[in-house]
């Protein structure tokens, strides 16, 4: 039997595992012109809140008692399909089930070693190209800026600092532990790095971290920490919004500091994205993302959690930042 | 003796006209390389409102018992300048003063009837180039594209609605009164205008207006009617902040809805802007709304008020949307 994840609920407030329902099917059996596949990698990523919302997200919201999908990398077990054989890998947004069937639509061949296949689910995948076009198409960083970055331990945070330092700029991350403080410092090579959760007062921190005060706010949170930055922008300041994940919990219309007059004293400009409005550019962004990784120039971490029965538990812990870098399931 | 009105008092919510102090002094003097100009007509704005209180704002803030500045037309009395003679026009950014000297620092010679020269404050003067480089370069309008304008019958909204006109979109103002509902409908040529006042439900009265939603937004106001027109945006909406009438004399910081979620569910740009952000846009500006004045594409209307004495009420009266179109004061 074929195990699956489905969409028991749709969550109010913080995602539980009564959200979720595993359920068993018999095998799925490749046709002529698909393929089997094997779960291999899962991506669970915060996005996916939204769409367990019944209400219009980026996409379309997931249907109760279906399996959810997110990315998948997947080993192909049985080809009936021409151009694939046998132990190829793929990844594509597949369903939550230890197999499937694919007709191809939409999966990218992968061509690595299996142990960093992970990868492409981040750095290499969606997570990294996010990084790459709200900074570069968004936040549009020069040489001696100053940017700060939410979220800035998590997947996407990671590898816009890194690729801020590439640009020039100063790079200070929020997060939300002392160890991520420390690994933003050492191994990502930020400027430096605030723990939200015990600072007492997140607007001077970020002004004192940010003399020359903040030019681009790339933000994965939303929020209070957001508040406390944007209290600190210049003019002409750039703000990529790439995330809420603060909110995204939240049953009630989130309230806050009215920014109209904030953007219009600072000529600033707040862009909301997904990373599929910069289509165009995914295979540049590929490209100079593996440019930069062969050359040492960025590096990348991920959490991984092993077992297809994990899936929803790794989700779930996304909201408690309990992830360094990608959150992985390891099946 | 010279007339002359002071920033008495940082004014505490609204304005009063105990902010102001009328005082005189000696006649001024022009020297060598200098004009002795007699004020004509003063243009008096929403923005001069931030520069009353005492914090950084678009420009540095008016100081205490010092004349305040805005906008004016004035006539050449004497010249010791080369290059202008008595009886010149010129507009600049000048002292709420019946007379002053200038070295011509700023200043831009007109030349047109004296009855025509009001528009230099207006259509063809800050407010028409607002109009038209916030729309053109932040609101980015294409043919069949809808535009909301809030603040719709002021001065920058009547040309922000004809030039969205002529660009091909569905245009819709809202405005405070029926009377003005009724210009916007007729002189203007907006396809349609809501008064916010009396409508009950503005949400939903945009949201009938705007079959297809909302993709530009051009926000002179903020607060609960940009929050009514943020519910009914489209995808990739464009939302230029040109103001926020609404919220300039709020005494505490204005709370409402957390922009972050809805600008990334749209993948929507905010962005606030002050006229001198394109300043090399200024001359095509004016040359393209001279133009469609002339070509009668436009149009555009102004409340004037007669006398020196009349400017502070005349600044007061535009919190009261007392105005339609530009708001000028002749003395």
């Amino acid at each position: 039997m074929n195990k699956v994840i489905l969409l028991n609920k749709r969550p109010v407030g913080k995602p539980t595992s009564d959200d979720f329902k595993f359920t068993s099917e018999e095998m799925p059996i490749a046709n002529d012109g698909e393929l089997l596949l094997k779960t291999v990698y899962v991506s669970v990523d915060p996005y996916l809140r939204g769409r367990m919302n019944d209400s219009e997200s980026y996409v379309p919201p997931f249907e109760l008692n279906k399996p959810i999908q997110s990315g998948i990398i997947a080993e192909v077990m049985v080809s009936k399909k021409a151009g694939y054989k046998k132990g190829d890998f793929v990844s594509g947004n597949l369903e939550w089930k230890e197999y499937q069937v694919s007709n191809g639509k939409g999966l990218n061949r992968l061509e690595d070693d299996v142990s960093k296949l992970s990868k492409y689910l981040g750095v290499l995948g969606m997570t990294g190209i996010t990084a790459y076009v709200g900074l570069t198409e968004i936040g549009l960083p020069k040489a001696d800026e100053t940017l700060v970055v939410s979220g800035a331990a998590g997947a996407v945070g990671t590898i816009v600092g890194q690729i801020g330092k590439i640009m020039g700029c100063r790079v200070i991350g929020i997060t939300g532990s002392d160890e991520k403080v420390e690994l933003l410092k050492s191994k990502f090579k930020f400027d430096d790095a605030i723990n939200y959760k015990t600072c007492t007062d997140l607007r001077k921190a970020i002004k004192n971290a940010c003399p020359k005060g903040v030019d681009i706010y790339f933000d994965n949170v939303g929020g209070v920490i957001s508040d406390a930055v944007l209290a600190n922008i210049n003019k002409y300041a750039r703000l990529p919004v790439c995330g809420a994940i603060s909110l995204y919990n939240e049953n009630k219309l989130p309230i806050g500091p009215r920014l109209q007059p904030l953007l219009l004293t600072k000529s600033a400009t707040m862009r909301g994205f997904i990373v599929s409005d910069f289509a165009d550019k995914f295979a540049i962004a590929v490209k100079q993302l593996t440019i930069w990784l062969n050359e040492g120039n960025i590096t990348y971490t991920e959490t991984i959690i092993e077992g297809f029965d994990s899936i929803p538990a790794a989700f779930i812990d996304l909201f408690d930042g309990k992830n360094e870098g990608k959150m992985i399931v390891k099946v």
